[in-house]
């Protein structure tokens, strides 16, 4: 199948973030998509449950924004978050950012708004078909065709495309269908944490404020265990408590009265329970499900066929980058497109340039997962921070970026891999020095920059 | 259930090389043990194709037989390797020992004999019983019983036990049935290699003899593919072609034909192709299957069932580890059920103990496809091996072990996990200490171990 045929027969799986993108992508490229989609038209329905989920977008996600020429309207919907608003026990604050630099900042944005944003703006496209209520239950991968349940009719249904693009998240069953072919070896895995999530809400004021801090990405690290808050738009906060399900210390499976839910939050976050009336009632209602990383290999399949975002790669949200990944997928499928004549070889090039960047990603957000819930860290975590700040104050990006602004704020061309590699040995580097007495905080800071570099080249060199 | 009840019932699945030592050991213990094996009696019946497939024993598996009193009847099986006999390309051969001491080499021994033996052993004890063509099927974790299909009879079965073993190896039906359970969050992955073997045999000579060296493991690597053999007790040796099945080079579908079979072992392994005269024959006849890594945890579910070996851990063969994990799983497994008080606890403490060790075999093994592969390798990788081979001459294993010694030969305690952590860092210190030119091959000796100790040290802080 040529990239160059236009009358190519895209089948997407899946409307959500990453397949509603994509489908705009590829029709804004002249080709006719047609989208499959389980839900209902979250446009016309409530879908889930009404509660207002949010994202961290950053600057990866919004290259994807940029591609289809969104980044501006997107930019209405989002709430700058200038860094990390810590909470201790006893309700003191304190504001660690999350950048040295000007304006790098990440972005609250509502996951259902953005979702609406981009079906209406891929709907605008007379190439552009979508499906609701169609729930794919059997992939073909060699024809590129799928077998679904189309809910409103209760009949079961088939599609036949040329080009079939798996974008049906975490639970994808176009990779359940990779993983029982024979044909090639798949390589997959699936690794849960011992951890859930629950999401609570803080409601607005009376008059549509924000309770805590607007402009910040709130935490409550209590080690084992941790609390977070995203504000919305409309003056609520989405506040998520990620903690363990069984085991010593607090757990899902041992805070289930009213009374144990009431002390659990008295206890570890009493500054959030005073503006939570219904605390309770939310805590028994929401559900607390299990989080997860899949990572699997190839991606494509017969030529035909190619997982993209969260169906190639789910990843625990602690590094807020799942959607950015998904979208910064669809840049470089886009340029893969461009770049190869036919589509087995654009995909066979998506999955082998992709790939380690979707495994650094995993690998960097269960990393922070530890860095976020830990309240009292070694004490030399906290110099390097503000080392890395000065430096991200006085010098250029080219000449310094921390990890975190090498996964967030990245320069263009600096992958994921990259940012996981040069960032780790970075804080390595750093908290050697520190250890070993070599720099102070105060130190000039070219020869503290000259340190830095010169050793971070050693432990890239011993890490390997 | 109590360790201390000796009619607890036990049911394990599969009579391999793990099942029946595990089968043999629980009878010692005075347990009541059934084994369910879906292949013929291999005693009575050629069960592979009469192939002579041999394995590499070494330390940690013959602890697990010297906990069953069989040590020294296998020694009779085993032929010495001593080292390493590389071939080159003109058929030029190098040895290169496994240790810098005497009486440190690894043991070529027949998978089959070993198994028989095992079997043998087993049925010694009144309260075994081994019923073979009988594979399992499905199994019920929860209540411990399993159906399974009785080969001679044609019928569907089921046999309820207290306890469930499952050593049914890579391909694992109780694995599988862990997999689908939703009670608990069951994390696994299976990653497959890119490369296939092949196994092919070189004849004795007429009266009986090796055709080549006896006393080693030969290598012929390629780069990115290699051939292996070791030796069998009729004077045969069993070789072992890793190619990848695709891509540039010699790959398993690009060699199909008689005369690219040909020109491909003439062009690599001349030395070999005249002691082979139906090399061709062997070519079509043997299969290429493919390699892969398998990790799962937890081990256990339910309190009642537990994977063993392989199941539980599948690895590439490339360290040589693989029967001799799985024997050290006995060990490790008759340590807990002694500690324990109830089956449930020995399973958990089982699986947590054992998991970070089965996951580094697992990554040495990865690693040394690599290492052995490569012809051509850095220089400083020679100088390393003859820095290490002069410490472990003239110290004690307390003092110095390579990472090889660390993983073949450990002292008692020395766990894979240690090994891998430690040699990984004391490969990368002196290599280091070479590339910065700190040490020389021919320094003295106490300043080189120092040196290396205290490099090592600073690794392990780096890398960790």
């Amino acid at each position: 199948m040529k990239t160059s045929n236009k009358k190519t027969k895209i089948l997407i799986t899946g409307a959500g973030l990453c397949g509603s993108l994509l489908g705009l992508r590829l029709a804004q490229k002249g080709f006719h998509v047609d989208i499959l989609e389980k839900r209902p038209d979250m446009r016309k329905a409530v879908v889930d449950g009404g509660r207002s989920i949010n994202l961290a977008l950053s600057d990866r996600g919004l290259s994807g924004l940029k591609l289809v020429g969104l980044e501006e309207k997107v930019r209405d919907l989002c709430i700058p978050m200038n860094g990390r608003l810590i909470h201790d026990v006893e309700g003191n604050t304190f504001a660690s950012n999350y950048s040295g630099r000007e304006g790098e900042y990440i972005n609250s944005i509502s996951r259902e708004e953005l979702n609406k944003l981009l079906l209406d703006e891929a709907e605008k496209y007379e190439n552009v078909h979508i499906d609701f209520d169609d729930a794919v239950t059997a992939v073909d991968l060699k024809n590129a065709s799928v077998t679904y349940h189309d809910a409103i009719t209760d009949t079961k249904k088939e599609w036949k495309a040329d080009i079939l693009l798996g974008t049906d998240g975490a639970g994808s069953v176009v990779r359940k269908e990779m993983m029982k072919q024979r044909d090639f070896l798949f390589s997959h895995s699936m690794n849960w944490l011992p951890h859930g999530y629950k999401e609570l809400s803080i409601p607005p004021t009376e008059d549509g404020k924000w309770r805590i801090e607007k402009n910040f990405l709130h935490i409550w690290p209590r080690g084992g265990f941790m609390l977070i808050a995203l504000p919305n738009l409309d003056g609520s906060f989405t506040l998520t408590l990620f903690m363990q399900y069984d085991g010593d210390g607090p757990a899902f499976n041992n805070i289930k009265s009213d009374q144990e839910i009431k002390d659990f939050f008295n206890a570890y976050f009493k500054d959030v329970v005073k503006h939570i009336p219904d605390l309770v009632e939310q805590y028994h209602t929401n559900p607390a499900p299990p989080l997860g990383t899949v990572r699997c290999s190839p991606w494509t399949s017969y030529g035909k066929s190619s997982l993209i975002g969260d169906s190639a790669h789910a990843i625990v949200p602690f590094y807020g980058q799942g959607m950015n990944a998904s979208f910064e997928d669809v840049v470089v499928f886009d340029e893969m497109l461009n770049q190869n004549e036919t589509w087995a070889d654009a995909f066979t090039a998506f999955s082998t340039k992709r790939k380690p960047d979707a495994d650094a990603i995993a690998n960097l957000a269960l990393d922070n997962f530890v860095e976020m819930r830990d309240s009292v860290a070694n004490p030399n975590f906290q110099l390097k921070r503000q080392i890395e700040m000065r430096l991200e104050s006085a010098f250029t990006k080219a000449k310094y970026q921390s990890k975190y602004s090498l996964v967030t704020f990245p320069e263009e061309g600096v992958s994921y891999e990259h940012a996981m590699l040069k960032g780790r040995a970075q804080d390595k580097a750093i908290l050697w020095l520190l250890e070993n007495k070599m720099i102070t905080v105060d130190d000039e800071l070219d020869s503290l920059l000259n340190k830095i570099k010169e050793k971070t080249e050693d432990v890239l060199w011993l890490r390997e």
